[in-house]
């Protein structure tokens, strides 16, 4: 059955579908399936690289190596037979031998500095040089930055409150070739409106009521990074006429979950100074910001192909002490395996099944389409052409 | 080996092959690769469906879904964004909610008549309408009607001695997916030669002698709906000059199986009364029956998309009371695992491993190019372009 | 991890690449992806062949099968309705009889000779043929020959050392469907530049040291069928500037393996008196040979398809007694394990993983570029248009 599902809706039936085809009103979001370039991505952690390690990012596969504890990355082919450098063994420090014939580049350059196998008066030393991209690590991440620019500190593409108050406590998880194009990911994060009825029974939200429906504004900060949904109204239960009652009050629910029912619910002084506009803000190139009252949550949806992006889920703490053990052990007993795990499982399965454009808008997708219109402004491909 | 086997054949070794290389004598034959639309076809047994379903047919997903005791069929992909339908809940009754944002569907329309999240008030509801299809349930099994005109009658798509007479027992087999064009397999169905060769070893016929080979006749009955296969000449052993002798004689087999062995062998009056021309008959729109003495065999090749079918095999007495008991304890020691298991099995190997066209048809094909005229002439689908 | 690595390229990926695009250069060997015709190939063992059996040369689909002793090969497809033959029976001594209608094809010449399923009067009797191809049986092998032309005897396509001397035994492996263009296969085979690198750990050389590098010729001989690699400088350690320096130099490798060290090392006078100008040779339509001091290798890439081939390797002694039972016991506990199995095995790792063109050839590819230039001269094909 399962199986059924997965097979290509018949374009006949795709083309009679009413509502947008395509997304030509978006030129360069239509053609940014494999990413923004000139940003810097979040990729694994810092402690996972241990021997070099193949990625896929915004279309290119790339080689990470860790030497001398600087990590690199290379374009992950071998110019001379087109044999992956990830498979290949580092034979003098600092550099990457192919496994195939010995050639050798340098990391910190991708220049050919010897090829093993052709002597040292090899004339085609010097001659050949990989592909190589800016590494950051930060956060016990790896960052890379793809692109075709000069790159811009990796702090201009780090949520500023992490830049300005410093995180005590980093959990969260990565999950590579996660099934479906970034943009929906990234839309699906930012959708004002599944939450309330997808996630209705998951575990992470047991103790917290969700809103029927609310009604929203989207409203950009001044500096033009973030977007924040603003909740105007919201319904919490609601009469549907010739249908009947939905909400999802529950005796042992409560609007703000556990938050006024706990004694010393705790309010991190930290985020609270952030002064946050809304809870759910997005921003360039496709980072989610979920501001809960002692942690923040992060996701990245970080383009691979046209068809699967990283999935990198960060849970971010500015306690210290006994404040920091009591949030380690909630990210590991809770955070991780309902919300890390369950919750955005319900977000995976969607954008796995989702087929868009063809789509027919509704009311609470204005924050979808400002987020695309964000992404139309992007600045940093601005002069090329195509978005990517 | 197998592997080998399903790989694609070269298409210069094809284009070699003598013989017929397309369909183009039979256009809308060759372009119903999908089916013919505007018919009704079985899909599955309705005691099956206990939660929304998918199926494909005709190239269409569709959901198929009983709400207090009616079997509703609805285009299975919400128009917001493309998510099946089928993994969503009967929020309210007769009505279906998208799992993802809880758009609500009027089961018996496809009218959008709520949309959860956006609440009563929502300006969509009643905007978006995802197209349904005609359903009916008989003899334990749910049909639906795929096309664009208003559908016939359910019964003019049924074999009419199935309205006529009242079947007391329906068992029978249902595979989804079955590997192969729907007009293969039909083909392979009503195809006078291979019986005689491809299942001369098959448990189904241990008692029963085939023939070597037969002088046939195809005949349409005077309202033009059933092709019949009829024997003019049987061979039953035979000599092949300059190769040996050929025949399926052994002597445990009779010509008649053990209708003429066992006592008290019983003919179904009501079979004996349809006074059928020939054991074996096809009709639109890919409907085989086979006559045994004492109960009908049919099968559908309800076509899925171009390379799968769905295989609907049914066993159908006429029988009450110690003599349906006999048909129902024979069914499933002996028809179902040795006609509907075994021996409809070879014929799925069959269907699964040819390639044609190229094809180069011989003498007993007529059946098979009779049962294309018939496709031709298809009337239902006559005014539109192409025969899908 | 290793399915990343499967992934396709980008496409701007490589033509950002630099070096070589194409094979266009050697039009005709880029033409070749799917072999040479009208070349004698080895197939399988003799002893394998049991019942019939499908294999893919060449982009055909070909059933072998042994009848009264002779092996014969026919195209796998019978013309009727596209089912493959070595699906079927021997009814009658000499032919095949295809097993959905029972048409039956005299093995020697592809004609069909009888029908049964349409009786001994069956009047497309003697109108249909299947191509058959021709084959041979030496050294417990069967040979195939794919082509359009008048086979040469089979001998014009061994190696002649195979018919002047008489090989006393013949150990080998046989892998179907390894994954990669044969060409790729070939290049591997003869390319000079790897083995010191790529293998330069394998088991196989535990006791032989390898140089670092070398400067190489290839030279033709006289008869224009061999290409061998000659050294004229081998350098066993070096000093890389500025990286440092590498061998692979340790105190238990000897230059020359174990012949200098081992008592009594045996070498064969028939391999001395055919005063091979080198070690490594390689000749059409894709057969490599390594001379031994006691045993000759052969590997031969039999093209499949576009992205398979079939590798057939084979360890040939000369000598007879007590010399032969030490080859069989060194062939099955070192040669066949450690050669055939592992150090080969590096080659199908590499020929699976390499992309190219396009490539960026270096000194020591002269091994290559020579080869591509022998078959660019290949005789066999030279009127027809492309080169397959």
């Amino acid at each position: 059955m399962s199986d059924d599902k997965r097979r290509t809706a018949e374009p006949s039936d795709l083309e009679r579908s009413s509502g947008r085809q395509d997304w030509r009103t978006w030129p360069r979001y239509q053609a940014a399936a494999k990413g923004f370039r000139n940003y810097w991505y979040p990729v694994m952690w810092s402690r996972d690289l241990r021997r070099p390690t193949q990625v896929t990012l915004l279309g290119s596969r790339i080689m990470l190596h860790r030497s001398q504890g600087t990590v690199y990355a290379l374009h992950d082919r071998c110019p001379h037979r087109g044999v992956p450098l990830s498979y290949g063994t580092e034979e003098f420090p600092g550099t990457i031998s192919c496994p195939y014939h010995g050639w050798t580049y340098e990391l910190a350059t991708g220049n050919l500095c010897a090829v093993i196998t052709d002597g040292p008066d090899s004339p085609i030393r010097g001659r050949v040089r990989v592909p190589t991209y800016p590494v950051a690590e930060r956060f016990g991440l790896i960052w890379v930055f793809v692109g075709d620019q000069e790159p811009p500190p990796l702090a201009a593409d780090l949520p500023e409150e992490l830049v300005e108050f410093e995180p005590q406590l980093v959990g969260g998880r990565i999950n590579a070739g996660r099934v479906g194009d970034w943009r929906l990911a990234a839309e699906n994060g930012f959708d004002e409106g599944h939450a309330k009825y997808l996630h209705r029974g998951a575990p992470w939200v047991t103790f917290r009521q969700m809103p029927v429906w609310t009604r929203t504004r989207v409203v950009r900060d001044e500096r033009e990074v973030w977007l924040t949904r603003v909740q105007d109204e919201t319904h919490w239960d609601e009469h549907f006429p010739g249908l009947g009652d939905w909400s999802m009050k529950r005796w042992w629910k409560r609007r703000n979950g556990l938050a006024d029912v706990l004694p010393g619910h705790y309010r991190d002084p930290a985020i609270e100074s952030m002064k946050l506009p809304g809870r759910v803000a997005i921003r360039m190139p496709g980072l989610l910001r979920v501001a809960y009252d002692n942690f923040l949550h992060y996701e990245w949806y970080v383009p691979e192909d046209e068809h699967h992006h990283r999935y990198v889920q960060l849970g971010v703490s500015f306690s210290t002490g006994l404040r920091a053990a009591d949030f380690w052990l909630r990210y590991w007993l809770v955070i991780r395996p309902f919300f890390h795990g369950h919750f955005t499982g319900q977000d995976s399965w969607m954008v796995s099944v989702m087929e868009a454009p063809p789509e027919r808008l509704y009311r609470p997708d204005a924050s979808i389409t400002e987020w695309r219109r964000m992404c139309e402004q992007e600045p940093r491909n601005r002069d090329r052409e195509g978005g990517s």
